[in-house]
């Protein structure tokens, strides 16, 4: 089932989304317009913005707070990117060269900085302080989890307890941001917002868990690098606590330093410590589904119900 | 004057601005918080706190909100000082090593956007959303300028105009979120927000000039740093300009990048540069004091009159 089918419901509104989004990052300054345009035209799959429409789907709510939530989030998470691809040092997205590969790295974290400032900007202007302050929250969590990260690279043995606080605030923050954010504008009863929190929070937990997967499974090709680039900076995921679980040679690992990467990720790719990552994906991808009982069903729910589905089957 | 004389009206305040100042930045993640606890307990003059509290005075003003604002002014402020370390590589800020001289270039960036998305949360807090979008405005405003900053760096002939949309983004945009803001939360009158709106620019403005004026003319030991470190770096300010207008032989400068700086440095801080540019944040203080004229005489209006002058007799 292919994204554009699951989200067929919100069609139009996905592409109001695209329109608004390159409004929203029209600046003055050249340098810094040329390259949002590229970041923003370069397109995606804007399941952030999806969510949020679709979590104020449920009551009737004013059209331009959702799609201004849905902006602000992409945005957010567009300049997550460019923070990440600075840190990974990665020389292309989305076919176009990174702003890290063509900017120092002072001018890189500003630009990422600028677009988290504009998301703020449009954010504060729906005008409800209890999504305002979820979403200064959430850009704490991601800068926290991102400093943490930064510090626990490359530390071994590696804490698995660390691994999903990470995907928390990496990924799944942001996630429940967009469907607890919707619920609100919404006017959404508290029992209601609480099952979309903890859809979103669930979602964003699978939907990295399958991102860390891919990152073993898929070739170079499809993912615009080389393939376990994760463990190759140092970093832990998934698959990898499996492998450490479930496979006798890798208790034997001493320093991580002195490890053959390439034998190493190898190992991991043709172990079964694959399945059963994908797995705990799918059972975290349930618990999202579960979440979804309150409401009674219509094209909304089901596209919700749909989206934890393609999540875990996806392969890019 | 001493600061804390100009101050005193609002001694209390200030007190109070200490504490809820470290409570801010108690962090759980211990290196952040050790970071920012030194970066806070440190000290620094206050202003930003001093002319948000101030700005408040005019009318009966819920302290609550005036302290909120104070301090996630100085939490952005604080931030800044984060990023500006980097760029600068300084190695020391108020007597305590630098974050960026202990932390990777990442972390560092990414311990100043917590910050940033820390204040923007307690700023969020007072659910004002005139003040909210101030406050992003002023994020943005900062990093398009740091930007600008960094692309600009050494570019020859300097551009005197974007000598003063850097200090404007740089320093007066904060100081004018911080007098404007206080203004709005105190129910002023549209005519009494325009004035103070007006001050704080003005004030910002002649602040950033006259530490400008003291990077040439303070010795090493005062300013904790070469002197004359923002021509090391590439970075021309007012007295550089006239400098060139003044000195004929200034004009004979060719290639920047081949200048012997040492002798540049002490070429400007022995010519009458120094006396126009102090002449020039004279007459732009006199802008800021001006624009209180809408106020009648009291101790807060003097406090503010007063600082203009501080602003400019101040060495360090």
């Amino acid at each position: 089932m292919s994204i554009n089918h699951v989200l067929a419901p919100i069609q139009t509104e996905l592409q109001q989304v695209e329109a608004r989004l390159r409004e929203a990052v029209r600046v003055d300054y050249a340098p810094l317009a040329n390259v949002f345009e590229m970041l923003i035209g370069s397109g995606g799959k804007r399941i952030r913005p999806a969510l949020s429409i679709l979590a104020t789907k449920f009551h009737p709510t004013d059209p331009d707070e959702a799609f201004t939530l849905a902006i602000s989030t992409e945005l957010v998470h567009a300049a997550t990117l460019i923070h990440d691809d600075l840190i990974d040092k990665s020389a292309v997205r989305r076919g176009s060269p990174t702003i890290s590969s063509r900017w120092s790295g002072t001018a890189t974290v500003l630009a990422g900085d600028f677009l988290l400032a504009r998301a703020a900007d449009i954010a504060a202007s729906i005008e409800n302080f209890r999504v305002m302050r979820i979403f200064a929250r959430t850009l704490m969590t991601i800068c926290e989890g991102e400093i943490r990260q930064d510090f626990a690279r490359a530390q071994w043995p590696p804490d698995r307890a660390e691994y999903y606080r990470h995907i928390e605030s990496k990924t799944a923050s942001l996630f429940t941001a967009c469907t607890e954010g919707g619920a609100i504008l919404s006017g959404a009863p508290e029992e209601e917002i609480a099952a979309l929190r903890s859809y979103g929070r669930n979602l964003g937990m699978a939907f990295q868990m399958v991102d860390d997967i891919l990152d073993f499974t898929s070739d170079e090709n499809e993912l615009g690098k080389p393939v376990g680039s994760d463990l190759r900076q140092g970093t832990f995921t998934l698959p990898v606590f499996y492998y450490l679980e479930q496979d006798a040679r890798a208790k034997t690992i001493g320093d991580f330093k002195r490890v053959d990467i390439e034998r190493l990720i190898d190992a991991i790719r043709t172990s079964p410590a694959i399945a059963a990552a994908k797995a705990e994906a799918q059972r975290t991808a349930q618990t999202a589904r579960d979440a979804l009982a309150v409401f009674s069903d219509n094209v909304y729910r089901r596209a919700l119900f749909d989206l934890a589905n393609y999540v875990i089957e996806r392969t890019l």
